[in-house]
């Protein structure tokens, strides 16, 4: 029976949890992550919660703006 | 000036062309992928031409199908 703490392998809430560590690596807010990538700080919020199926630009666009690669954003947790 | 020669930087671009090579591998055709992940072959055709901004679910979906890592689909070719 699933419970709270069984990881999940929904790929939106695995790439939310990899924004949000990448973001927090950097000691950024919602708010700096939004105007270092020029999305908005209630869309990013989205996409952390697993909430928003984000499109191949806009991935591109948040590994810009980590200074990461396309492919290290969806480099998901495997618990 | 830009040729035709000149590699791109274009994400949706660089994304098809890692479609392909990723399909051609495994020696299927644009028919064969569409069977195999469910998704229209026309569809495929576009993402492989960089001529449409494929969402994250879309992404893993294909990764599935290729029996590759999500990240593996991003991994562009650097030329």
């Amino acid at each position: 029976m699933p419970t709270d703490s069984e990881p999940t392998t929904d790929p939106l809430v695995l790439f939310g949890q990899r924004l949000v560590q990448l973001r927090k690596e950097r000691g950024w807010s919602q708010e700096q992550l939004a105007l270092e990538c020029g999305m908005a700080r209630s869309y990013l919020g989205g996409v952390e919660r697993g909430k928003r199926n984000i499109a191949l630009l806009n991935i591109c666009k948040l590994a810009d703006a980590l200074s990461v690669s396309p492919d290290e954003m969806l480099q998901f947790q495997e618990d």
